[in-house]
């Protein structure tokens, strides 16, 4: 038995300090993804967001509508309550709110006092989904919502899903940014033996992490061997590039050509995967996924196959990252964690996540 | 959104500050129902109350006995274990007690030491209920139990039932003080859409509050109209008080007539609800109801009628209140709760237990 | 009602705050039974112990090793992983650990740093036992296993069974001290009525604690009855003596005769039980058990039907010590415990461990 020498293990700790972990307090000025656009329609659809109760709808019109999940009155759950056109109106005693939260009814009394509400959160719909901003109200920018183009471009077909995950968020950015997992964790579905040690690039940015690797040459797991016509190839090429856009979203972009061909002529086939991480709380997580191709766009037999396979694969992730979880909540004074090369960006990844949350604890 | 200004936040917040809530200390020095009658035999019962272990059974000649349900030796629950006559043997190494809970023998020597036992906790039987009295048994007064004498009045016909409830007992007295609710949370039951806007009076004496609904004229819901015969007319009264009695029960008194006919022949039909709310922890509470009527008394089609119509609705009072206790328990420092004129019996209420409550830390 | 005077409780209070109970801290230096032998194998076996989480395994030669089941990279548990030879690969990021615990080799890099790795702790196999030290490993010494020679003797008959026990450990060490409980708890299985007030005599040494009980004369259960020939007897001898053998050990040893016969002509029975107690967690044990004869060693109906018999009977402590638990999970400022005679070995016992477990705080 050889652990760490004590002064290796106090290097990792130190370093592990400046990372953000599950303990780590939630990053509240930022957007999430609340739902798929979807989700939210005249029916109220109740989910905690950053540890806060969030009742949402739509208005007659279809504006999507966010609000505190507790009425001011006794803090009964609006959620279980039902709408009168575009109000909410709390299914113990009746107080109505207006769409903008202001309370404009109390059933047994014939005035309503002013200045009486509810908080209400603000959305922004950007292709199939919806965002939410839960910090200061103040600050929320739309134009600081992460753009993924492709979800809203004609020329991608895109499938999507929802996972509710029983970890926190701060491992499951450093999974996806870390992709030497799929030959593991992923042997099954998407992995192939030689991802791991395949060469890689990372870029570090302030806020925005990358990791490049090139699988090249290879042979295609069948999910992408089968639908791009390379399977069987052991000439295929993988480049798959692991991005942190935000808190609130990984994205994760691959491109797959025969490398026996030439530059000009042969065909390239590109995938993106939007990983949206909404904590739930520091423990949970609602994981929504939106897959995009730009290959095969009308055909539903490797669309249904792609999406059955790459979901199987995600799923491997929950259940892995759920076990995971019950470690880390064990986690005693003897607890350390050593960093290799290729946790570059995960770790750059963590550490400006704790850096995001100390400034709002300001 | 607007949400309350921070002035208005305070003083919420300091009104709510001497209102009992679901973390208030419970109140041992008074009456609780610990079971129906007919629930302790000589079969043991254990049952929490209080955040007490208690078992209870019956001697041979029939004395209902509440003993501490923890063997003084190496504290097994004596519920798991059997009756020797009046005495009761646990059921770990055969410590014998005799129904005052003095221990009178050992089997493992012949000796037995004086001076040694397990709590006895006092208890009183009036009609179809059990009281127990958990604090200082010195103060245990017997004509302090709340009377009910409908209850055994042959005039009137009762049924009862019992739902183990997931929430604390504060919110559950402010549930029945304020009927409100009945319009929102019993819609598709008991309630009715102009009840939560008639007048009301209220009468607040120390330990004793109370509201008076008038509900007139108006249309009885069918547990109401069908048994009554005042179906379908539009002419109909219902009067209902909400009495705060003690920390344990909660009456409601209705009466119905028909409000086109004269005082001198019109007939009127009046119901009591005892609400019998003993807490057995913070959270959550053992929910007895006994329900009585003076009419119909031999009919057994009304009876089973009016039963399943009332206990649906308690029912959704059951299940509303366990969703508004998820709700508490996510309370955060932004928490607060704002008070309307109709809430000043329920006001009352919550401050009188706080400060029964605080008299007894003192 | 006579709860004891308040100097007695005081002196109760007293008494027992010298005993271990279930918020003692555990002893880590100590060998426990990990597992019975034919548990570990070339599937990766995960058990959680004093609070550690375990993965076990044989290397290719059938060596059994244990390591801690947490990859030093990031906490991913080895136990969801796979074996590659002797080494074990981490199911995420695929770090390789030798048996001994380091790390030797990381796909994502060609260089693995030395010096790093996971703990290894010490295992013995013993007949079917296989023992682990899961404290400071420079104090694990071999020759400090507990010994059951029995359990390797070809004169003897065992079989075996193991229960998760949802409660602590010291509470079991109790139980099993003082049989007085089988007149109780085990009345319907392997008590008898006179088991609880037969003569015992007792033997404490450091460390080493006895009690033995002498039921003569007795009638014997049909666990003993049916198996020796007694069955219908009355004047059958039950010599049962209890040990303490260590914090992960005691050991019930029994011999039956007939008492009517003379001591040279007559036979003689005996059987061995080997309590094994594993601490999980402060609440919760791993309770393995291995129970012996000297008879009928070849008779597979008495064999079940002893095993059957017995199993029944241990069921019931992990049933009763489980809702002893939960009282012990309620213990307010008010709980004591009174301690009679025949409790003085398992007060030597709780008192040894206590004394154990803060030598190990020091």
């Amino acid at each position: 038995m050889t652990i760490p020498v004590l002064n290796i293990i106090e290097a990792c700790r130190k370093a592990s300090s400046k990372m953000a972990n599950k303990d780590t307090p939630l990053i509240l000025n930022e957007w999430y993804v609340a739902a798929f656009k979807d989700e939210i329609g005249r029916e109220l659809l109740a989910r905690k967001i950053l540890n806060k109760r969030v009742v949402m709808y739509r208005t007659v019109e279809g504006a999507p509508i966010a609000l505190e999940d507790r009425c001011a009155h006794r803090s009964f759950p609006l959620s279980k309550s039902h709408l009168d056109g575009d109000h909410i109106v709390c299914g113990y005693h009746g107080f109505k709110y207006n769409y903008t939260g202001d309370l404009v009814e109390i059933p047994s009394q014939s005035k309503c006092p002013h200045g009486i509400g509810i908080k209400n959160y603000k959305l922004a719909e950007t292709g199939p989904l919806v965002w939410i901003w839960l910090g200061d109200q103040n600050l929320a920018d739309e134009s600081k919502i992460p753009q993924l183009p492709w979800l809203e471009n004609p020329d991608w077909a895109c499938t999507s899903g929802y996972f509710f995950h029983p970890g926190n968020y701060v491992s499951m950015h450093e999974n996806l940014m870390d992709l030497t997992h799929l030959t593991f964790l992923h042997a099954d579905t998407i992995g192939t033996p030689d991802y791991a040690s395949a060469p890689y690039k990372t870029e570090l940015k302030e806020g925005h992490y990358k990791l490049i690797r090139e699988v090249v040459p290879t042979t295609l797991s069948p999910v992408w061997g089968e639908t791009t016509g390379l399977a069987g190839k052991n000439t295929a090429a993988r480049i798959a590039a692991s991005e942190f856009l935000s808190p609130g979203l990984h994205q994760v972009s691959v491109k797959f050509y025969d490398s026996a061909l030439d530059e000009q002529t042969r065909e390239t086939y590109k995938i993106h995967t939007a990983h949206i991480l909404t904590p739930e709380t520091n423990n949970t997580m609602h994981y929504f996924i939106v897959h995009g191709r730009d290959f095969a766009l009308d055909d539903e037999h490797i669309e249904s196959f792609m999406h059955e396979q790459l979901f199987a694969a995600f799923q491997e992730d929950v259940v892995g990252l759920g076990a995971l979880e019950e470690v880390l909540d064990d986690r005693d004074e003897q607890h350390f964690e050593i960093s290799v090369a290729s946790d570059s960006p995960a770790v750059a990844t963590r550490i400006y996540l704790k850096k995001r949350a100390e400034q709002e604890q300001m």
